[in-house]
C-alpha cells in the first residue's frame, strides 16, 4: 500500500527531518479528527433524539394520525436526510430512524418497510438548500382548505409565516387520475415546484407539506398551521371581512423567531410539547 | 355401531390385506386432520382477538359509543358470523364473542343478552358474499348527513371508498312509522338492498353500516368515514365548489390497499390503534 | 310512659289471654318490620350510590361542568328528594348526599353549603308526580339553542324523547331583569309550568332541565340531549330541510326503553359510563 | 452606628426613665412586627400557590397553550406584581414566580428569562387600581372574534361580565406595521386605554387580556370568556337574532359573585379545577 503514497508529500519530508515534531503533529491531527468525529456523532445523536420527539409531538398535538412523516436533513452531509421507517409517527423510536439519499434511497435499509411518499422529502431537500426539516401530514382542519376555493391565510401571530401564501398542489395536473400519492421523484419535484420558496403547501384531498430552517421550528410551524386553520374556519363562519396578518407584520414577527433563546418562542413550546409527548425526556428546567 | 359400516369400504379392504400400511395410513390421516383442525382453531382464535380489538378500537376512536356493534364472518364456515353479546363495545372481551347463523340466531346463547339489531349483520352477509366484516355505528358526524340532503362524499384519500356513493336508508319507506331499528330480517334485507355493492350506507336519524373484505380494513373504513364526514362538513362551511375524490382516483387508491403489507396502509394504523385501545396487546414492533 | 297506652289495645288484650301466641306474634311483627326497614335502607343506599355515580357520569360526559346538579326522589318518601351539598358534581361522594323536602329545605343541613337553585328540583317534583329524577346543567351545545329562534328538535333515535318539543324558559317574563337564576319557589314554579309534561326544557342563556321516570334513564336523557344538539347544529350548518324524528317514531322508540333489561338500552350505556366515571365501581359483568 | 440616632428620641427618653417598662414595650413591638411580617409572608405564600395553580388551571382548561401568562398584584405592595419567569404556563412551579415593578422590571431577575409582553401587566396595574390580577392568553375561540366584525358578547350567565362590552385592540393604530406584540410600555399603555374600565379586551390576531378584582375570579373570567365564545359562535351559526345577557342582568349576576363563599360560585369551580390541574393540591373538602 505504501508505494501509492507520493514520495514528495510535505508531511513525509518534514517527518524525515524532525521526527519528534512530526510525531506531535500527527497526534494532534488524530486528536482533532477524533474530536470532530465525536462532535459530529453527538450532533447526529441529538438530531435523532429530536426527530423521535418530533414524531411523538406531532402525533400528540393532532397534526399527524397514523399516517404522516417528518424528516431532518443530515447535520453534516447535506445530501442525506433522516426519517423513520414506515411506522405510525406516534410509535417511532430511535431504532426506527434511517438515512436516505436525495433520490429517496435508504442507505442501510436492512428489511425495514419505508414510506412510499418519501419523495416529498427528497425532492424538497434537493430544491431548497435553506430547508433543514420537512413534515408531511393529514393535518385535519387544513384539508377542507385544500378542496375548496378558500385560501388558507394567516389570522394569528403564531402562524404569521402563512402570510407568504399557501399554494395548493393538484396531483391531477401532474399525473392525471392517479392514486393521489407522491410515490415517485417526478411527483415530488412537481410538489416542490408548487411549494416554491414558501413554508407550507397543501396537497388537494390529501394533506400538507411544511418546511423550515430547523426541525423544532418546523414542528411549531406544522402545529400552528393546524391551529390557524381552525381559527380561520371559525372566522369564515362568523362572516364578513377578515383582518389577516400582513406580510409586513409577518416579516417582523419571524425576525423574532430566528434565534432559539431559552424560554422564548419555539424553545418555550418545544419544552412543553416534549414533556407531554415523551414524559421524562424533557431537558432540565432552565 | 360397526354393522352400519358398508362392508365394501376400500380402506377396510386395504387394511385387511396390508395391516401395517393401513395403520400408518390411518395415523397419517389422523395427524393431517389434527393439523387442519388446529390451524382452523388458530385462525378462529386470531379472528376473535381481532374482533375484541375492533370493538375496543372503534370505541376509542369515537366511532361507536355505548351502542354500535361489529361482526366478522366465521373463518371457515361462511354461513356463520362472530359478534359480541349485547354489551358496550368498549367493554367487550373474548368471552363475550358468540357465533350466529345467517338467520341471526345464536348457536350457543346460554343466557347471554344479544343485540336486537343483529339482522343488519346476518342480512348483509347473506346478500354480500364478498363481505367478511360488518360494522354498525352511531358515528357522530355521519348522522347529520343522514337527516339532510347533503350527500356524504369522499374529500380525503383515506376515505376514497366513499367515492362509490353513500346511500341513505329510510326506515319509513320500509316499515312506516316504527322504532327506527333494524330488529328483524325484513328490515335487514331492505337495508342490505339499499347498501347494494357499496362499502357504506347511512341509516336516517340513526347511524351507518360499513362493510369490507376483511375485519381490519373494515375498521379503518369506519374510522375514516367519520374523519371524512368532519372534513366535508367543514368544507361545506367554507362554502363554494368542493373538489371530491374522483371514482377513478378511488380505484387506483384502493388497489394499493388490497394486500396487507407490514408497515403500510391498514397495518400501520391498526398497530397504532391496537396499542392505544389495548395497551400491551400490540404485536411485536416490526 | 306505659300509662299513655290505651287500655283497650287489641294486641294487649290478646296477649293477656294467650301469652305464648302473643309472644310469637310480636316476634313476627318485629322481624317483618326489620326486614322492611332493611329493604328500604338497601333501596336508599343503592339510590345514593346511583346518585353519586350520576354526578360523576354527567361530569365525565361533559353535560355538567363545575356547575349543574342532579337529584332523585326519595325511594319511599315521595315528598322528599336527595341531592348533593353545593359542590362540583365531579367531586361528589356519598357523604355529600342530603335530603330535602318539597320546599327545598334541607332535612339535616348541619353546616353544609346548599345549591341556591334547588328550587328547580323541588318545584318539578311538586308538579310532576311521574318524575323520579331531575337534572339541571349548562349542557354546552344546548345553550346556543336557548338564545336563538332555532328549536331544539330530535334528529337521532337516542334523543327521540325531544320529539315532544323543547320549550325555552325566559326568566325576564317571570322576574323582569334578574340574576337569571332559579333561586326561589316562584321562579321554580314558573319553570315547571314551562316544562309542562315534557322531558326537557331550556333556560335562556343559562342551561336546561331534564326529567325522567328513573335516575339512570334521566342521566341518559341529559347526555343524549347534548349529543343530539351537536348533531342538529351540524345539520343546520349543512343547510336545507332536516328530517326530524317523528313523534310517532318516538312513541315506539320510548316503548322499548320502558323496562331496564340487562345489556340493553340504558343498562348497556350506564355500565360503560359507570366504569369510566368511577373505575372499580361498576357492577359485575353480566 | 448609635451616634446617628437622634438624642431626643422619645423611646430613648422613656427607656432611660423606666427601663423595665421600656423593655416590655420593645418586646411587644418586636412581637407585633413579627406577627405582621409572618401574616404578610403567609399571604404572599398563599398568593404564590394560587398563582402557580392559576397557571396550571388555565393550561388544563385550554385557555393558554404554551404561550400566555397570568399575574397577580403583590398582596402588600401595590406597586409590584408577581408573575412566572418565561415558561409555558402548564409547567410553572413556585420557584418560577418573580416580582416585577410597575415598569415591568424584575426585582430579582438572576439569569431567568422573562416574558417579553410583561408590559401588558405593568400598564394595566398602573391604569387600574381596582385590578388585582391580569391574564393574557391566546384563548382559541376568542381570536376569530378579534379578526372579524362580530363583537364578542355575553350569551351565558357565567360570562355575564362580557355584557360591559369587549373592545378590540388594533396594534396597527398604535405602532403601524409591527410584530403585533406588546413589547414596550407605550404599547401596553395603549392596550390599557382600549381596555378602559372593562374586564376583557381582545388583541387583533393575537389573543385577549382579562382582568379582575382577585386572582381566582379572574381565572374564572378567562375560562368562561372562552366558553362563551364557543357558545356565541354556535349561536351565530344557527342564525337569526340572538338574545344576549342584558347589562342589567349582569349587574345582578355579578353582585352574587362579590364574596367568595365556600361551595358557591368561583370557590366551587376553583376547587374542581385545582384538583384536576394539581392533583393532591386541592384544599380539604368542605
Amino acid at each position: 500500500m505504501t508505494q501509492d503514497r507520493p514520495r514528495d508529500h510535505p508531511l513525509r519530508r518534514s517527518c524525515a527531518r524532525r521526527p519528534l515534531l512530526c510525531l506531535l503533529g500527527v497526534l494532534a491531527l488524530l486528536a482533532a479528527g477524533d474530536l470532530r468525529a465525536s462532535a459530529q456523532s453527538a450532533d447526529l445523536k441529538a438530531l435523532i433524539d429530536d426527530l423521535v420527539a418530533a414524531n411523538r409531538i406531532l402525533y400528540r398535538q393532532g397534526v399527524v394520525d397514523g399516517f404522516g412523516h417528518v424528516s431532518a436533513r443530515h447535520p453534516t452531509q447535506a445530501d442525506r436526510f433522516l426519517m423513520a421507517a414506515a411506522k405510525a409517527p406516534g410509535r417511532v423510536t430511535a431504532e426506527d430512524i434511517m438515512e436516505f439519499d436525495l433520490d429517496a434511497k435508504p442507505i442501510d435499509r436492512r428489511d425495514r418497510p419505508i414510506y412510499s411518499e418519501r419523495f416529498i422529502h427528497s425532492e424538497v431537500y434537493k430544491a431548497r438548500g435553506d430547508v433543514a426539516a420537512v413534515i408531511h401530514s393529514h393535518s385535519p382542519t387544513v384539508i377542507p382548505f385544500s378542496v375548496t376555493q378558500v385560501p388558507l391565510r394567516a389570522v394569528h401571530n403564531t402562524a404569521s409565516f402563512l402570510a407568504a401564501g399557501v399554494p395548493v398542489f393538484e396531483m391531477r395536473r401532474v399525473a392525471g387520475m392517479s392514486n393521489n400519492l407522491v410515490t415517485d421523484a417526478m411527483r415530488g419535484r412537481a410538489l416542490a415546484e408548487t411549494l416554491g420558496d414558501r413554508p407550507v403547501a397543501l396537497l388537494r384531498g390529501h394533506g400538507n407539506v411544511v418546511v423550515g430552517p430547523d426541525l423544532r421550528r418546523t414542528v411549531a410551524r406544522a402545529i400552528y398551521t393546524e391551529v390557524n386553520a381552525r381559527m380561520l374556519l371559525q372566522a369564515v363562519m362568523l362572516g364578513g371581512p377578515i383582518t389577516f396578518i400582513d406580510p409586513e407584520e409577518n416579516k417582523l414577527i419571524e425576525a423574532g423567531r430566528g434565534a432559539q433563546i431559552t424560554g422564548h418562542s419555539v424553545d418555550r413550546v418545544w419544552q412543553m410539547w416534549l414533556e407531554e409527548a415523551l414524559p421524562g425526556a424533557s431537558e432540565p428546567a432552565r
